[in-house]
């Protein structure tokens, strides 16, 4: 049984990765489908995503100053600050991408054969962002490594996409080849940051030194 | 006068600082030299930045376990945790420059007529960190407005080299846009990262609600 305190920052962090899931698949759909409602949505609801950061660092401030927590407790209330930091980092690359959108509105942001490549990544981009609330919530460790699996898929769809703006046949010019790999790229790191909360939760649950 | 934790906390954030910023400046000449032993030093040096980082950790949590800090102390015990992430995370990005270099060699990374360019963000992002530097060691809130210019400067660089990169002038392909543009967001994120360091030792120090 976990301390009060304990269980309302697992909560807000829970919320912080569900509304950071809502944000990826949203702009996603906004990049896929040139919506500019979409995306501007994104862009408004990272707000909230930025004031629970902030309101982790306090609550977890408060706890440290108050209840002078322990062993796993006192990790978690550390370990959270950096973990809120990791995700409110994965809301502004969704907002990266939705301003992205917006940006080259009302024409398409990639070029249609590219757009199942991002419909990939925006799939596990979302998939790994819903294990990293399940590692949260469960503590379950060995789902740390499954999240691994969609890491990969994304590092390597991004490989995959540097192949097809660096072919000859890409005719779609500089300013696309550069869009579409930062695009790429932003979820690419999005995915980094997914494991690293989830690596950073196994370091909470079993005190092993944190791996980089 | 601080406590001794908190003057311990201050050495090792500002040693921190200072071996990033030698990175920054390392990785700048192996990129504007082609200069291969250069950048693997860069990449091997920053195993140090990576410990450094989780004694931070450590040492934040030890302290505010046994320490109970209050007010400006608890608040620098926190927000160190976020100001040595920050810290490592402009190590990586320079680990990031020196990988292209080494990535590219023997063949130069970056045009010739991108040269100027790169040694103005190379520049512009050592100042910044030695200010950072500053900021922590002196306090002084004001220093934090002037790292400002230097990371306005970074971003103006970024959007000129745009230009030159989409320009009809531009006859080095693609995947050369796509290496310079890549490396000049490394040095845009790098200043960000910066004045993100540099508002929270102001939080830190004055209280105010930390912004974006």
């Amino acid at each position: 049984m976990h301390a009060q305190y304990i269980v309302e920052i697992d909560k807000t962090l829970v919320l912080m990765a569900e509304l950071v899931g809502k944000s990826i698949s949203l702009a996603t759909f906004a990049l896929l489908e040139d919506d500019l409602e979409a995306a501007e949505k994104v862009i408004a609801s990272d707000k909230l995503v930025d004031e629970l950061n902030l309101e982790i660092e306090e609550m977890s401030s408060r706890i440290a100053a108050l209840q002078a927590p322990v062993a796993t407790d006192l990790r978690l209330v550390m370990g959270s600050i950096r973990i809120a930091g990791s995700l409110e980092r994965m809301g502004d690359l969704a907002v990266h991408v939705a301003k992205q959108v917006r940006l080259r509105y009302p024409n398409p942001s990639i070029p249609a054969e590219l757009k199942e490549t991002f419909a990939k990544m925006g799939h596990a981009a979302s998939k790994i962002v819903e294990q990293t609330s399940e590692v949260i919530t469960s503590r379950n460790t060995s789902l740390a490594d499954d999240m691994k699996i969609f890491d990969d898929t994304l590092d390597e769809l991004h490989r995959e996409l540097f192949t097809v703006v660096l072919s000859s046949n890409w005719t779609h010019g500089v300013e696309a080849a550069i869009d579409v790999t930062l695009l790429s790229r932003f979820y690419e790191r999005f995915g980094d940051h997914a494991v690293s909360v989830a690596r950073r939760v196994i370091h909470i649950v079993t005190g092993e030194p944190y791996g980089k």
